[in-house]
């Protein structure tokens, strides 16, 4: 299953700290990488490189410049467009349908409001509860459903870092990597 | 179950919007309430209050003064304390012990780096991955685990709006409530 994330509407200043948790959180959970619409902000990018670096993967970030655009061509692609909103019908209705029905899925999380285009265009709004809350918390719940708690043991490519999991305390060792500098 | 929410070293400008969104996962996701540690920032409570006023429910937010002796209180009045950090157990391997044991948790998310003591004074360090990611996802992924997907199907007492899930669209009702303004 390959999971790309869509983030609408990013804010530099208002999103900034948000919007690297929705990133963060889709390569911690097994999504491949996150497209974002909205300021380009290069401290989001730099940010989840870092991650990336030290912690493994290749998860990916990269702006795009029109949301319409971008989410008709992957509709073409084939993808499964997944609207998550507080608004949609909750996730465990079309959970199964979800993870047989097609490989490729766009995930879209927006910062406050997004316009009805979106809910249009989508294959699915989703609801993860229907409270306001979170879009972290959101595409935190998704994947960890599509991916079956993938995030408890998902393994990481060309890690500088490794936890070792501790009672109490912080034990964290350097992986004899080719590339460790 | 009762869960209560303890975040440490809110710093105002900073994690205005994370520990709003840790406080509303919270509320939507079965927990009773959150206590903060930091900066004392009205715009988190404030948030908070508006979406129980319009969404029902009591979940509280009140700050204290001193983490380590709220910590060691909550630890005399029987509570569990539950430190949630990438450097943790996986939550799967304590779950069921969890679930069975007390019925009493107190669960812990620090913003950036949080002190040893923390490790030292919780019951147990759990961690929802071994990677870097969000205080919110991880807090999401906790409640939902502990209370078995509560967040799609709980409802809350007072409230005057409720979503009406659509597979397009938006669908607020307001409730006949005798508070309604």
């Amino acid at each position: 299953m390959n999971v790309e994330i869509l983030r609408l509407f990013h804010r530099a200043e208002r999103d900034k700290r948000v919007t690297t948790h929705c990133g963060l959180v889709g390569r911690a959970f097994g999504a491949s990488g996150m497209y974002i619409y909205g300021d380009k902000d290069e401290k989001v990018v730099s940010s989840i490189q870092k991650v990336n670096k030290a912690w493994g993967g290749k998860f990916f970030v990269k702006y795009i410049d029109n949301w319409k655009t971008f989410i008709k061509e992957a509709k073409n692609e084939g993808k499964t467009i997944i609207n998550l909103t507080m608004y949609g019908i909750p996730l465990p209705n079309v959970l199964e349908k979800l993870k047989t029905e097609n490989n490729n899925l766009l995930v879209i999380i927006g910062s406050e409001k997004v316009p009805i285009d979106v809910y249009m265009l989508s294959d699915y709004n989703i609801s993860i509860g229907n409270q306001p809350h979170s879009e972290v918390a959101a595409l935190a719940v998704f994947l960890d459903r599509i991916f079956n708690g993938l995030e408890f043991y998902k393994e990481f490519e060309d890690a500088k870092l490794k936890i070792v999991p501790q009672e109490k305390g912080k034990k964290i060792i350097q992986l004899n990597n080719k590339d460790f500098k």
